[in-house]
């Protein structure tokens, strides 16, 4: 198994993170912007809108310590994404096997 | 011209300033979330979203600040909310004249 500390990357494999991870966050982005314009639909009290800020603090609290592109966690990092179904194994597609696992 | 901490206010000019002060109060929250909608629409990168988040946060310190039901200072925040077009003079109607003016 993989210790991201020790792990190297090869051009490539870089090249690969880099879109994945870009990927995962444009993905997790868009889908907190959906929640907001569904948030608004049809209802703009000042109770909703803050409640929507609330959510977006949170929302981007939450992104900001996710998204941590150093490659010694860069592994971790993806691990999470595939769980919470940011990333798709396809989207890893030219990793070594090693890490893909 | 009323100083404000000397006003004092009727039962029934206490109900008319209630009701001005949350008129102007939704109706600001009401333009701050169709400006969300309008931020949304068609766009959903993440540079979007935070920017989005930033007016939030700007807007609502400054609707805090601004939204002060204090009677000696209430003169003032109808004199911004006026001037701001979130009140117009006839939903102050049953003020006694020295207040709106």
């Amino acid at each position: 198994m993989s210790t991201g500390q020790n792990t190297t990357w090869s051009k490539s494999e870089k090249q690969v993170a880099r879109r994945a991870y870009d990927l995962a966050y444009h993905r997790e982005c868009a889908a907190i912007a959906a929640r907001v314009r569904e948030m608004l639909q049809g209802d703009s009290t000042p109770e909703r809108l803050w409640q929507l800020h609330d959510l977006l603090t949170e929302e981007r609290r939450e992104v900001d310590e996710k998204y941590d592109y150093r490659y010694s966690v860069l592994i971790f990092v993806f691990a999470r994404l595939l769980r919470e179904e940011w990333l798709h194994v396809a989207d890893l597609d030219g990793l070594s096997e090693d890490k893909v696992q």
